[in-house]
């Protein structure tokens, strides 16, 4: 049992660092799990709603596997076109109805404020898997989870962290929340590098600068830069008045092995949000860095199964439980990470 | 075992009073395992076919919850485009192949009698969730549980019932299944409330005044009827030839607290097949009724998982070794009704 | 263990054959498992990837099914039209990120070579559930199985087998594959029976004569055969210049039990990849056929759920713990066959 027992998750606001660093905890915790190590039954009989409404693969199927890890069912919904939202029901009444039929929900939809509307009406909690230009809470935590067992490597922590975030600050949802969460940590370094038109939003320049954190605004990669952390996004070209327009930015946020070289540290850890673009010749990310063992972007959406399962161990109150209800893994996973 | 044990659930002339009774038992004695009071895994490896050929988010849903709930299974599909029946493929090839795959199948289809159809070729038990215009037996069974249930606060029975059934009762599947089950019982007095363009099928109407019961066949809502139930419906406006034509029946069929309270009993209990429309001005069933003790429409969803669980145990012949699995619920629900 | 274990399934060529009996006699071990008469929980806890991003719903199925029936968790997704592929992103990436989430992945994709691509970006074995008009293993598997299974009542093997292929032989993934298995065993003898249009492709028609097999390659059925193997396909009769051109085949390809009768013998055992198109008059599979106890089509579906918990018991290497993990049935299911 903990604070978050019973509670629904919609917004990094509702965090504190105490409260992170619980969540982080218990992520930890359920490394064996999900390696298949070890195997627990602790939510047996326990059904999650994972109720799309916007379809998105990989979160989707994070959230359902992160049940299923911890031993309970999984109940789908993918798309609206044919639910009763689309005839005019209000979320009220449809989570109303929904939450019926299980223990707890993680939900997208793709309209701003949709989640907690939904959770007004839900009987049982409700985890925001993204709603629109919103939140994406569960995104950011493994985002600065992953910071976390990066940073352990070289013997760093959250606090003091130099971190580069790059590309697409205006529109790109994850970098605004990750700031948010490392206001609440001490002595954050931001390089924020991005062309003038996609700039971090004022309200996220202005809380990094209240909470006494050290930033500097760039336009482009520069020189070699101490940063622990290289925070790459996707450059939306469509969102740009002209290719011409699009094409004067490109070189610049391009990520390879030898750009790399020449602006980061070489302990550097790199992310992304994915999914990148591989279908364009000048890339954000490069596959010639699928080499370089700071790439950590698989490491993120690994580390998202453990978020995952940690706040749906903290919400159902049985974190402390997990160990007791374990049994043996009986087949073999080839598994490398 | 049962006379239910390996039979498929097609129509509700399937039903007479005594099985509608021993379904209302069973399905009250799932109210702790839907609850998460207990847990069974009386169904524990058992596959359930939840074949929604025609999507609908909640009736799917409800059915996959229920099996779960009793341990089993769930394999889903849903939608037709890409399915064999939309390569020329028979029902009866379909319902051959896809019953190798499952114990059990909960099946909707668009076309009336599809699901019989598909009965005939399937080699395991066949509930029927909605085969268009034709039937959709659960609801009906939900309907009449629920009717039940609200009656014994007021220790009443089905027996010297007062409904009345208000807006589209032409269209309206839901009205037709549960007069007809209304019809096996004693001392019904039906008050139907409709548009003459929208009103009650002639054939219903014989049912009803063959099996002897009270009939009130009126065009709106008038004076302080001394009726148990409400059953409000949808007006679907589209079917008017125009919207003024629309228009003049709209105030008569709305529904909201001022209204409940010149035209019902403070018992009265209103029900609603869901969803309700809460885009327009002037709905069948305003939210304002929301606080309103009597208003059953979400307990009515909440009980069509416990007479899906019974269905479910009846046909696979359970019903009597669910509690011999039960087995300790570990986590913490935070469940309302 | 096994040669098996934690190996990609991607073609039929992997196969020899003692690598086909070992999977053969681990279906036929399947059956009461897959019947019903008894349950396993050997892979309790792990999950499944069913990635189809081709919809097809009976091999999807069938794949949870034998993933179920093992006692293992299913992941799903369906199509592709809002996937991460659709944005542009690599094989390799969705699937580093995607194997993160399961034990085992089947997957199907329209594009030839897709999965084999997959695969490579995968951390765990990937089953190739079709690629296309590539590759489509486990149905050849299935196919082989029962003709295995079906030719024992007739105290037969598949050496010295007679099978008669008739109809699309060309665009026809299956027969391909299917031709392939049986150039590893013995003196088989084929006929194939096609318009010159749709006639075998001669990389298969060379590898049946190198592997020094029997070759008979006819337009039409003609006069009384010894075959053993009756394997009918669909003629996808838009692939003709024109109607009156398809028309002058129908004829020749349909198949009933008065043209069974006329050529081939009592005992010839009929096959067909399904669907089957009921649609038209003059079929290649005439429903009369339903009461011939030798058409095997819907015991070649039955057994694809044996050789996929096969290959999934094999690749997980809990072939030999299946019974050692058994539980009793509970539930009583009314399956015939």
């Amino acid at each position: 049992m903990s604070e978050f027992t019973g509670n629904h998750i919609l917004s990094v606001s509702q965090f504190d660092r105490d409260a992170i660093e619980r969540v982080f905890s218990v992520a930890h915790s359920m490394l064996p799990y999900a390696r298949r190590q070890k195997r627990t039954t602790v939510l047996n009989g326990a059904i999650l709603g994972n109720l799309f409404f916007e379809p998105s693969t990989r979160t989707r199927v994070s959230f359902g596997t992160a049940f299923n890890l911890l031993g309970g069912e999984v109940r789908e919904t993918t798309g609206m076109d044919n639910s009763a939202l689309a005839k005019g029901e209000s979320l009220f009444d449809t989570a109303r109805v929904l939450s019926g039929y299980s223990d707890i929900i993680a939900m997208r939809h793709p309209a701003a404020g949709s989640v907690g509307e939904f959770a007004e009406g839900s009987r049982v909690p409700v985890i925001n898997g993204g709603d629109g230009a919103n939140e994406h809470p569960t995104q950011a935590l493994l985002d600065l989870y992953t910071i976390k067992r990066e940073l352990e490597y070289n013997n760093k922590g959250i606090d003091g962290l130099h971190i580069a975030m790059i590309g697409d600050l205006r529109y790109g949802r994850t970098v605004h929340s990750l700031s948010r969460l490392l206001c609440l940590y001490d002595n954050v370094h931001f390089t924020l590098i991005s062309p003038r038109e996609l700039a971090m939003p004022q309200p996220i320049v202005d809380a990094i600068e209240n909470a006494g954190h050290r930033l500097t605004i760039t336009e482009q990669l520069e020189g070699n830069m101490d940063a622990d952390i290289c925070y790459q996004t996707r450059i939306q070209e469509e969102r740009f008045p002209s290719q011409d327009e699009a094409n004067k930015y490109r070189g610049k946020f391009r990520l390879n092995q030898a750009i790399y070289t020449r602006h980061f540290q070489s302990k550097t850890v790199i992310m992304h949000p994915l999914p990148r673009d591989s279908r364009m010749e000048a890339n954000e990310l490069d596959n010639d860095l699928n080499l370089n063992p700071n790439l950590a972007i698989f490491r993120q959406t690994d580390n998202g199964v453990l978020v995952r399962m940690a706040l749906f161990a903290l919400t159902l109150g049985v974190e402390n439980l997990v160990s007791q209800y374990e049994r043996d893994v009986i087949w073999t996973t080839k598994k490398s990470s």
